[in-house]
């Protein structure tokens, strides 16, 4: 069964992510005859990912059209797919923001203004998509997905799912145990996007937890002495991720690895104790310089490609499919190519103890009915009650903010985290924060409410 | 219409208490014929209460029989009513927590152990009602109501009903702003215990909320400056209990001032800001000494009277009845002599938003049918979002770490005070307060789990 669908990539200048999207676009004969729509606002980035795209295409002979544009109405109008990849400011900008914070005591990002442009460029994509393609899918690739997928779901009839990286890390804990045969795996890890937790890891069809327990006892304290990070994000086997193991009684998987408590992130030192060397995991003021330039440094080699009609392009990307979710999903859904994978989705009973409309991320099987979460049951309690159920606030108290532009609900935010150490300060970094010019449009929305 | 009933005092010798029920039952004539038993592990002070109480009732010629006893067993047979009024652990065990953990860096009670002592003994004098009075009312009138009630109810088939004074506060606003027909005013301020919420504020059938707004306005500034307390727990009307309706959009009612946010709670000064001259509010070094002396002196002061054979005891005592609604929700129950109370109740509905097995504080019909909540409706989003779920969330790991012993829990809920610094800071009070002698207790029940 082969389809051709029209797929829209909202923020398609992403270094990230639309490379990616393309090589597997072209990799799959099921989709053949597709058309691909890049949009962005930045119009140098969308003429590189469009040429690029084109070109490597062209070198493989894959049968896909191409097109690109400025306007969002333009890639949303009789999509099929739309794929959001937008981040709204700049990693520039989130540098400025916790520069400024710094200055009012807070260590790397320890206080912000919760996520008012990306919930509401979301909102406006979703609600955009209610007229222009209102059966299409929404892969909503940027963050905030638990927030914004929530949001998008009950302010809208679109059908969304969020997707992420981050589950991929319970492979990094089989091979870093020795497991050889990652496909005799079959595990679970729900929960939210960013706070998912390994309560099934089974190997040959045993329970394989005793062996990550195994690994803890006797080679643990070995590799937290001598392992050295490759990548900022390298944590999943750290000192940190086995503490929270051991505080919430199931393994943090993913991204999960890098909140657990502001204990263990309240300088670079501490950081370094608990995510390793030489960076103390991805949010430090060591790694992430790192990641941007590497992100730059990617663009500018993507750039240089495009640029260069000699260059082969399968030779500089490969010809191999990449690990994302994406394009097997969109094939799932409209060749009935059924798999399973690890989603956000509007929970409807599958994770228990979390309302039906709140964006769990699950696993769930996906063939053209759709996609269909995997009733997963419940969570630990202690995991549900130290980690899940306090997340799940702060994305209603984030929506909430977002949904009334009440600004006391930001002061509440900022005096709530646990570096605040006074009201004044809360106040004042609020109010620096509020002044910034690339924050004028939060600042002019929130508003103190009327008793204030 | 009259009943003679059998009604047990637990933790009889309490001085905040026992006085005013026995002076609310020799002064209601529906329960003549009543049998009052009072249980103590005190044999000094249960003597004097009993003592006392006898004397008084036989003053006002009041029929009452009564008895006392050292065994819960012999209270608990049979009673109609039992009133839990206990407190396991002195306020002298309180101050040397405080002591401890000041040494630790924390200021005034900034990190504990849970409530285990507390739960422990409510759990079982209610399992010790399903066999000895499965029919009876449990009245819990000690602390902590909320988490302890909701206990109970799951893991018990008694009735149990919590009582608790801070509601009265909603008078202490009506007099402050100068209403002065206390009797032409309709309110509600639903929540948990020592965290409700004035919803609705009608006085001579109007919105009265207006008329607490002029007065901030108009009179706050004058009031903060000038008012200094008669009471420690004059607060209703504090800067910080006006700064709390700002920050949630509701009135704080009684205890609830008293928590509202870390930051009216990091020092002396500040509490002083918040709460008023001279003492900042209970909860602070100064006030709670001169509280506990206070009820010292109360003690001394019964304990003269009940050996003073010639003294009299209503010109002493007087002979109105007091506020309390221990005795009018039995008289209630017993004779239909239908009223209006505010009560701790499991919410079956009650308080949207919240599970029906936790116990939430509403108003409620009693009469012979029973204790009956008033649906509420919901409280507002935001304050149930920054104060009333994460509060649920509390109880709930209360309730968890009190049910599995994890040793663990007790120390996330170390790390999670926002006064700790550091792991470490958390890790050593956490061993301090359980190397106490008097929280042996504690530290055998909690162990680490197995992968600590």
């Amino acid at each position: 069964m082969s389809t051709a669908v029209k797929i829209s990539v909202i923020g398609a200048g992403s270094a990230q992510f639309s490379l990616g999207l393309v090589k597997d676009l072209c990799l799959i004969e099921s989709l053949a005859g597709s058309h691909i729509c890049f949009m962005d606002i930045n119009q140098e980035r969308l003429d590189m990912i469009h040429k690029l795209a084109m070109r490597y295409a062209a070198e493989l002979g894959a049968r896909l059209t191409m097109e690109r544009t400025l306007e969002r109405s333009v890639a949303l109008r009789d999509a099929d797919f739309v794929i959001n990849t937008a981040a709204v400011k700049s990693h520039h900008h989130q540098r400025d923001v916790r520069e400024l914070t710094a200055k009012h005591g807070y260590y790397y990002g320890g206080v912000h203004l919760g996520s008012y442009d990306q919930l509401q460029l979301m909102l406006d994509v979703a609600r955009d998509m209610e007229k222009l393609c209102p059966d299409a899918w929404l892969i909503q690739s940027a963050n905030p997905v638990f927030d914004g997928c929530t949001l998008m779901t009950r302010e809208t009839g679109i059908k969304v799912c969020g997707l992420c990286h981050g589950h991929y890390g319970v492979y990094e804990i089989a091979r870093t145990i020795g497991l050889e045969h990652l496909d005799r795996l079959t595990w679970q890890a729900p929960g939210f996007n960013h706070n998912i937790w390994l309560t099934h890891f089974i190997y040959e069809g045993k329970d394989a937890y005793p062996l990550i327990d195994e690994w803890i006892k006797t080679k643990g304290e070995e590799y937290w002495r001598t392992h050295v990070a490759v990548r900022t994000h390298d944590v999943q086997m750290s000192r940190g991720a086995v503490h929270e193991y051991r505080m919430y009684g199931v393994f943090p998987i993913g991204d999960t690895v890098r909140s657990g408590g502001w204990w263990y992130h309240t300088d670079i030192q501490t950081k370094k104790h608990w995510f390793g060397e030489p960076w103390g995991g991805p949010d430090t003021e060591l790694a992430r310089p790192l990641f941007v330039g590497n992100l730059e440094t990617r663009i500018a080699e993507m750039t240089r490609l495009a640029n260069d009609p000699k260059a082969s392009l399968v030779e500089a990307f490969g010809n191999q499919k990449t690990r994302e979710q994406q394009v097997p999903i969109i094939d799932g859904l409209v060749n009935d190519h059924e798999g399973q994978f690890q989603v956000n989705i509007p929970n409807h009973g599958a994770l228990e103890g979390i309302p039906d409309d709140v964006v769990v991320e699950v696993p769930a099987i996906v063939n053209k009915k759709g996609i269909q979460a995997i009733h997963v049951g419940a969570l630990p309690p202690k995991v549900m009650l130290e980690q899940i159920l306090p997340d799940w606030l702060d994305m209603e108290r984030n929506l909430l903010a977002f949904k009334t532009g009440d600004r006391s609900m930001l002061l509440w935010n900022a005096l709530e985290s646990h570096q605040t150490r006074s009201y004044d300060q809360a106040v004042a970094v609020l109010e620096d924060l509020l002044s910034m010019e690339n924050n004028k449009n939060i600042a002019e929305y929130y508003k103190w409410p009327k008793n204030w």
